[in-house]
C-alpha cells in the first residue's frame, strides 16, 4: 500500500475515528544529560508525558564509550521500557526519549522516533514535537540532490540537512538546518559531545529547562530538556526556565550554553496547551494549568451564567473548567458523568444490532445527579461535535429537565498545521455551523464559547491585538503566523512513498 | 509447577504488587435471556463492570438450535470481544459472561468462566462472583467419589454437584448443590431453558434483576442478571429490584420466577460495596453509590474535623468522600494530586538506581494547588499503608505546611474469605497498629477513620447490632457471619493440582 | 462452534487438505522411569518419533517429592521444549510424554496429551497412541453417571474409568478400565510408583520396552516404553522386547513386571506400520523397517516388472522400496525428483492465476534425469491420488518418455478406525476405482499394486489366512477384527461439545 | 547494541552454530517482468530458492500506475508469502524478490532485502547475492559526503551510488555505481520501465535468464532473471541462458538488452555451488547439479578407493556423491544414516545431564545397515569436523567395524569473502591440520578427499591452470581473485551503527 506524508490536515483528518472526538497533541520529547539513570529518567520523564502521545516511544542512550543505544516500541512508554533487559541494553549518562501521537495508519516502526543516523563526525539523535510546514519542499529537493528517505517523518528532514551541512561543528550544522525549515517545532539532539534543545522562532511548542538536583542523589549539573513541567518532576528535577522562542541550549559537560540565531522573538505560544493538551499539574509559561483552567472557567460563569440545579464536567479534561464555573457561580458541581478508565486502545466494536444503544463506553450517566436537574456541562472543546451529541443525548435520558453545555475554549474553526493533529476544515462543527445550529444539532437548551478575549483575559493578558497578538490562536482566529508552504501546493502532487511492512 | 487453590488469603497476599493497595473485588458476572443481541449486550455489561476484574473475561451463548458457544480470554473484555469475528461466534438470543480480578499466578485460561459442562441433560453454563468457604473439604469428597477436576476455581465444585445431583430439573439439581455449599457468592448459570440467578443465603454479594424494555427496540420480556445497575445502565435495561438473600430467579420464556429454598434471610451484605468496590453511578440495595460515598465523606468531617486549607482526594476512589468532606466542612476541594491512567496492566519497573525517587507512575502532586498549604487527605481504605506513605511524602515534598488524612471506613483489621482478595492479618496495616502507630510510620500530622458507627449512620442504619448487624463488616470487625471451613484445616493440607499451561 | 470428536473417518477426511495424499499415523507415546533426565529423555524420544504426530507434543513429569509438573504446546517438540526454562520446570526421575497428529479443526490445548488428573490415591497421567471404538458408548454412560468431561479426546473415558473404579490399586483400576474398552491403542501411564505401558488385546499399535544402560552413565534400572525403537537409540536405551498383544507392563523400583489379563492373544499387528508408518530405522516386530521396505521393493518387480530406463522414488517414503526394486530389477535408481523440506506448515496459497502451474511446492522434477527416459516411480501408496497425479504430470512435463507406477502395498480400499487418519471410503481411490481406471485417471502407461500375498511374503509370512491373518490389514481387505461400536451409531447421534477458544 | 557490519567472516564465524558444520550461501535472488502473477511467481522462485537463505524473505512489486508496494518478514518464504492477503498487497506485473540466509545476530528487519528508496527519477529496488569486498571503504565516503545510512547491508551502498550518480538514466547510474564498486555478486533491480540483472565482472555468483513462456498461459515475453534454473522450473520459466560475467541484462517490454561495460571476462565462477549449494536439479553453468555430483563421487573413488561392504552418504547433501561412488566402486549404497527433517529453526538445547548423549537430532543410525559392517560415509565437505566427528561416533555405536571417510571436495583451507558464510581459517579443520590429523581427530579408519585436479576433471575441465583457473576455488587454494579492500582495513577499524529493535 502506498502512503503519503500525513503532515498534511487532510490525511490526519480521519485519526482515531468519529468517536475521538478532541484535537490531539502529536508529540513529548525528553531528553537528559549526565545522570546515573539517563535512560531509566527519559522513560519516566516519556510516562509523564504519555498524554502527549500514546501511539510509540523510543529512546536513545549515549554510553560513555560514545556508543549509541536505541529502543523504539509500538504502544505505552510502560509497555515498550518496563523491564529490566531492555533499561540494561540503554547504558549510558545522556538519554533523549519521544512519544508519538497515533495518527493515521502509517505507523511502521521506522516512523518512532528518536531518528539516529551516522555521521562523519560520528553518532546523532533527534527527536521532535511540532510540525515543518516545508517539509515536503525541502524533501524534494533534497531527493533531487541524491538523499534517499527512509521514513514519511518530517524530523528525517532535519537529519538530512544536518548530514549535508557544510559547517563543522554540531551546532552549526544544526544552525544551518534550523534556517532552512519553516515551522512549529521544539527538538532534542543529542551527539557525543552535547544535548541540544532548540524551538522555532515563535515558541508555539513548548521546552522547559530543568537541573538535577543534590537532593536527587546525583552530582549537580545534570540538565533536562522537555515538554513540560510535569517531566521534570517526575525525575526530581528543578525547573530552571522556559526555553525561549527560537532560542537553541546547549547542555555539556561545561554547563547550559544559549544561541540564540535569530536575536529576540516575538512569543506566539500556542493557546491550546492551556486549554487541553498540557497536563493540569504542568506549569507552562510561567502559568499552572490546573489553575488556568479553573479562571478559564469562572471567566466563562461570568460571560454565559444560566440559571441551574448542577454544573456536570465532562471527563476528564473539563473537570477544572467546571470547578472554576461551579465556584463562580455558586451552583453545586457534582460527577454526574462517570468516565470508564479500561476503554484503552481496543474497544468493543458495537455490532449493527445495538449500535442504536448509543457509543456508550468512555462515559455514563450518573443518574442520581441528574435525574429530575437543569443541568450545565462543562467541556474544553467541540470539533466535530458528535461525542458532545451522544454525551447530551446520555444525560437527557439519565433524566435531566434542562441541558445548558458551556466550552471552554472559543468556537474551533480551523485546522492546526503546528503539530497538532485536527481534522480538516469541513469537518469542524464551528467552521460549518453557528453557535445557534450547534446547539440545536447537539440537542442543547443553551450552548456558550468563552470570547477570544475573555480566554486572554483568563490567561492575565489585555484584549487580542490582532497586529500582534501574544499567543498562537489560528484554529480559533485563521491568523496562521507561519507559511503553510507544503499545504499550497498539497493539491498539486502527492509524495509517494513505499509502505514497507515491519 | 504445582499451584495451590487461590482461596486462601495467603496465597492472594501477594497480588498486584506492594503499590496495588486496595481490597480487590473477585469478579463481575452478566447473564440475559432473549436478547437479539444477548453476546454482546454481555460484552457490554461486563465492559461496564470492568473494575469488578481485570485478569480475564469469558462469554457464553446459547443459540436457537439449543447449541452453546464460548469464547475466553486473558485480559479486559474489550481486548477479547472487540471485534466482529469473534462475536459472530457467539450467537443466539441467551448468554452469560464474567470478569475474573487478577489475583495470583494461576491465570492459566481453564480458569477463566463461565464454566461449560456437558450433562446428561444437556448443556450447562456459570459464572460466579464470590467464594466458598467449604470448597476444599467438598471437592476432596468429590474426588474421592471418582470426580475429576480440570480448574482451580470453587466454581467447578458446583458444577460437580449440579452434574451428581439425583434430582432430575435443573432446578432442582442446583439447589441440591446450593445446599451443600457455604461461602459468599452470586452466580449466573444457563441451560437450554432458563437463564437462573442465585444469591447466598446471607447475601454478601450483590445480583440485581433487569428487564430489557420496548425502548430499546426489544421485545418486552428480556430479563438480565447482572452485579450491579451500571451493566442493566449500558445495556439499556430498566432495573427490576435486587435478588434477596438466599433467593433463586429463573427467567424463562413464562417470565421470572422466584424459588427461596432458605426461607427468608436476613441480609448481611457487604459494607465495602458501597465503600469502594461498586461503581459510583450504580445504585446498591437502593441507594445510589455516589450520593453514600459523599453522605460518607460529610460523617467523616464531622466526626475528625480539623483546621486545614485544602481538600485533597486520593484519586480516583477517594473523590467522592472528598467532596463530601469539603462541602461540610467548608474547605475548599481541589485535585492537589494528579492521577496517571496510562499505567494500566505493565509498569516501568524501577531501576535499583532511580529506586530512590519513590514510585510515582500512577499519581504525581499538583504543586500549585499544595505548596505551602495544610492539606487534608481523603482515601477510602488503608490496606498495607504503603502506598498511603508514599502519597503523604509525594505531597509533602510538593511543600504542604502540614498533611492530614482522613479515611472514609473504619480500620481494616482482618482478612476477607468471602470473594475479595485481601493481604493476610499480618499485612493489614490497621491489624498490626494502632491509630497513632499508623499516623507516624504513614508520615501525616494527624490521621482518622470513619467510625463503625458513624458508616453505619451514612449508610442511614441504626448504630450497629452487635447480634443482629445490617452488614457484612467482618473486615473491621472479624464477625464471620459464614463458617469458614476450609480455612480451618488449611495449615494441615494443601491442595495439589498439576499446573498445565495453556 | 461446535465440534464432533474426531474418531470417525468422516470429519479427519479433510486433514492436511488435499495435497496431503497419506494415511496418518495419530500418535506417538514415550515414557521413562528412574532416570536423572526423565523429562529431557522424553522430549528426546519424542522429537525420534515426531513423524508419527506434529500438531502437538506433551510431556509429564513426576518429581521425588511426588508432585505432578506439565507442559504441553502446539507445534513440534522442538518448539515446545527446546528450553532450559521450560525443561526446568519439568524437575524429576519418571516422565511420559506424547506426541500429536494434526488432525481436524479442534486441536485446542485441553486436547494435547497427556493427559493428568487427581485421584484419590493422587496423581495419574496417561498417554495413548490409537482409537477406542466405543468410546462414544462409553462416555455417554459415564456423562449419565454425572463425570464431566474436558476433552473431546477418547483418551479421556480412561481416566474416567480409572477414576470411578471401585478396585483399590492403580493398576487393578487400569485393568478394570482395558476390560471395559474396545480398540487399538498402546499407551503409557505414570502414577507415584510405577511407570505402566499396556498394549491393546491384539497388540494393533505398536509399544517397546528399553532398558536405560551403564554406558549412558546413569544407574541400571531405568525403564523405558515408547511406540518405536528409534526412541530407544536416541536415548542411548537398549532394546529389551517388544510388550505383547494384551500385556500390561509396569516399571517401577523392583523391576518390569507383566500382566497379561487377557491371556496370551494372537496378534493382529498394523501392517501399515511396515509399509509407511514407522521410521526406517526402527525395529518393528523384530524386523528392521528399511531393509523390509527394500525387500517389498524387491517383491514388487518381480511381481509387476517392466521395461524401463530408470526406478525414480517418489520421495522421502518410497525411497526404500525403489531402491529394493532397482536391486532386483537392474534398471538403475536415480534422485529423478527432489523434495523441498522447506514447505513445513505453512504454504503458499497458489493464487487463482498460478493455480495453473499445478502445486509443486514439495516436489520439483530432476530433468536431466528424466528427460527422454521411460520411469518408474514408486511409491508406497495412493490414498486420493490426487499427489500422484501431479507428480506424474511433472514428470511427464520434464519429458519422460513414458511413466510406469508401482505401489509398494496393497490398493487402500477402506478406511481405518485403529488410529490412524484417513479419508472415508468414498475419497479412497481404489474403493471406487479398479486398477487400469485408477491408471488412466492418474495418467500412467502402466500402474501394479503389490499383492497382499505378495506382501505377506515379504515380511517373510505364509500366504494370508483370511481366518487367522498374521496382521491388522483392514484397509486392504475391509476385515476389521475389533468391533466398530461408535461407528455404528454414528449416523444417528452426534456428540456435542463446546468449543472454548484458547 | 552496537553491530558491526556482517561482511567480515570473523564475525559470521559463529553463525548458526558449531553444529551447522557446513559453509552457507547468503542470498538467493529472483525477478520477473510482465506476468500477470508477478508477485506470486515471485513467491514461488523465491521458494525454489529457499536453500540459499532460510533467514528472512521479501518481494517488492510494481503496479501499472507505476506505484511499487513492498512486504519483508523474517522466516521462510511460505511463512511470509503464504496468505491471500499479503499477496493481494503486492499487484503488478513486475517483481523481484530475495532470500536471505541467517549470518549473525543482526536480523533486524531493516536488513531484509529488496531495498527500495524514491529518487527523482521515480523508484527503484535492489536485491542482491553475493558481497561487495569495499563496501565498507565507499560507505565510509558516503557518509562523508552527508548519505545517511538506515542498514547494515553492503546492497545500500549500491543504492546510494545510484542515487547520487550525475547519469540521468537508471542504467547509466547503475553501470556507473557497478564500476565503483568490487566483490563477487549477481543482483536484481526493478524501476519504472524495466527489470535489470548484473553479474559481477568475474561471474563468481550465478543469474540465469529464462522467458515465460505460451505454454504456462502467459503472452510471450515475459522475462525472469534468477539465481538458479530450478526457480525457472517452478514457475514454467524456459532457460534461456547464463546471464555472461559482468552482464547487464535489461528486461522491458522492447525484450532483453545486453550490456558489458567491462568488455568479454574471463569467468570464474564459484566452484562450491557444484558441490554444494546449487539444488541438486538445477542446471548450473551449463551442467546438471546432479550428475556432476555423482560424477565428483566416481572421481572420488577412483582416487580413493577402499575395500568396504557399505557405502552410505551423509544425508542429504552427501547422497548424490555416494551414489556415484557406489556405481563406481561396486559396492552397496544403503541410507544407512537417517535424516530427521522436523529440527527446523528450533532445537532441544541438550541440558547438561544429557550433553554426554551425544547431539543427534538431526542424524540417526540405521543400525541394520551398519552393524558388523565396513563403511565408507560419502560427505561434501568438512568444515570445522565437529558434526563429521558425532556422526562417526554415532557410526561407530551403532556397530561398524570400520569407519572410511570420503570427501567430495578439496579441503577447505581458506575463508571465503565473496557472499559465502564461512568461519574465520582458524575454525577451518584443513587450515590446521593436515589430512592424516584430520583422521585422527575424527575418529574415522581413514579420510580422503577429492584432489583438486580431481575435482576439475569431475566437472569436464583440464587440470587446473594456476595462472587462469577456470572457478573461483579460493577457500581451497587461497586464490582470491577480488581485492579484499575492506578485510585489509579490517583490523584497524569498526563500522559502528545503531542496533535499532524492530
Amino acid at each position: 500500500m502506498v502512503t503519503t506524508h500525513p503532515w498534511s490536515p487532510v490525511e490526519a483528518a480521519t485519526a482515531g475515528g468519529p468517536d475521538d472526538d478532541k484535537f490531539h497533541e502529536e508529540c513529548g520529547v525528553f531528553g537528559v544529560w549526565q545522570s546515573v539513570d539517563a535512560a531509566a529518567l527519559t522513560a519516566l520523564g516519556l510516562h509523564a508525558l504519555q498524554h502527549r502521545g500514546q501511539e510509540a516511544a523510543g529512546i536513545v542512550s549515549l554510553d560513555e564509550a560514545g556508543i549509541f543505544h536505541a529502543h523504539k516500541g509500538l504502544g505505552l512508554v510502560g509497555e515498550n521500557f518496563g523491564n529490566a533487559k531492555v533499561m540494561a541494553g540503554l547504558p549510558g549518562r545522556a538519554s533523549i526519549g519521544h512519544n508519538r501521537y497515533a495518527t493515521t495508519g502509517e505507523t511502521a516502526l521506522r516512523n518512532v522516533q528518536p531518528l539516529y543516523a551516522d555521521f562523519e563526525f560520528g553518532g546523532f539523535a533527534v527527536a521532535h514535537n511540532g510540525n515543518l510546514t516545508n517539509a515536503h519542499q525541502l524533501r524534494r529537493a533534497l531527493v533531487r540532490r541524491g538523499c534517499l528517505f527512509q521514513s514519511t517523518t518530517d524530523s528525517e528532514v532535519f537529519v538530512h540537512l544536518v548530514a549535508i551541512s557544510l559547517y563543522s561543528t554540531v551546532v552549526d550544522r544544526l544552525i544551518d538546518a534550523i534556517k532552512q525549515v519553516q515551522g512549529a517545532y521544539s527538538l532534542v539532539a543529542l551527539h557525543n559531545g552535547a544535548l541540544i534543545g532548540a524551538r522555532d522562532p515563535l515558541g508555539v511548542r513548548p521546552l522547559v529547562l530543568g537541573r538535577l538536583g543534590a537532593e536527587t542523589g546525583r552530582a549537580a549539573g545534570g540538565g533536562v530538556l522537555t515538554s513540560e513541567t510535569c517531566a521534570l518532576d517526575i525525575v526530581g528535577a528543578e525547573f530552571v526556565r522556559d526555553v525561549e522562542p527560537g532560542e537553541i541550549v546547549v547542555v555539556d559537560d561545561q554547563g547550559v550554553r544559549s544561541i540564540k540565531p535569530f536575536g529576540r522573538q516575538p512569543s506566539r505560544f500556542c493557546i491550546f496547551e492551556y486549554i487541553y493538551f498540557a497536563r493540569p499539574d504542568s506549569v507552562v509559561e510561567g502559568t499552572p494549568v490546573y489553575e488556568t483552567r479553573k479562571r478559564i472557567g469562572a471567566e466563562l460563569a461570568r460571560e454565559s451564567g444560566v440559571a441551574a440545579d448542577v454544573i456536570v464536567p465532562v471527563p476528564d479534561s473539563g473537570v477544572p473548567a467546571a470547578m472554576g464555573y461551579a465556584t463562580e457561580s455558586g451552583i453545586p458541581f457534582e460527577l454526574g458523568i462517570i468516565r470508564n478508565h479500561y476503554v484503552g486502545r481496543t474497544f468493543i466494536e458495537p455490532t449493527d444490532q445495538i449500535r442504536h444503544l448509543g457509543v456508550k463506553l468512555k462515559h455514563s450517566a450518573n443518574r442520581a445527579m441528574i435525574e429530575g436537574k437543569r443541568v450545565i456541562l462543562v467541556d474544553d472543546s467541540i470539533v466535530r461535535g458528535t461525542t458532545s451529541k451522544k454525551i447530551v443525548e446520555m444525560v437527557r435520558a439519565a433524566g435531566a429537565s434542562e441541558v445548558h453545555m458551556r466550552i471552554s475554549s472559543p468556537p474551533t474553526t480551523h485546522s492546526c498545521y503546528y503539530g497538532i493533529d485536527t481534522p480538516e476544515r469541513g469537518k469542524l462543527m464551528a467552521a460549518q455551523h453557528d453557535t445557534a445550529e450547534m446547539a440545536r444539532i447537539i440537542g442543547v437548551d443553551s450552548l456558550a464559547f468563552i470570547s477570544l478575549d475573555g480566554l486572554y483575559r483568563a490567561l492575565g493578558k489585555p484584549a487580542r491585538d490582532p497586529l500582534k497578538p501574544a499567543y498562537c490562536d489560528a484554529c480559533f482566529t485563521g491568523d496562521y503566523a507561519i507559511p503553510l508552504t507544503d499545504q499550497q501546493d498539497n493539491n498539486e502532487r502527492q509524495l509517494s512513498l513505499l509502505h514497507a511492512v515491519s
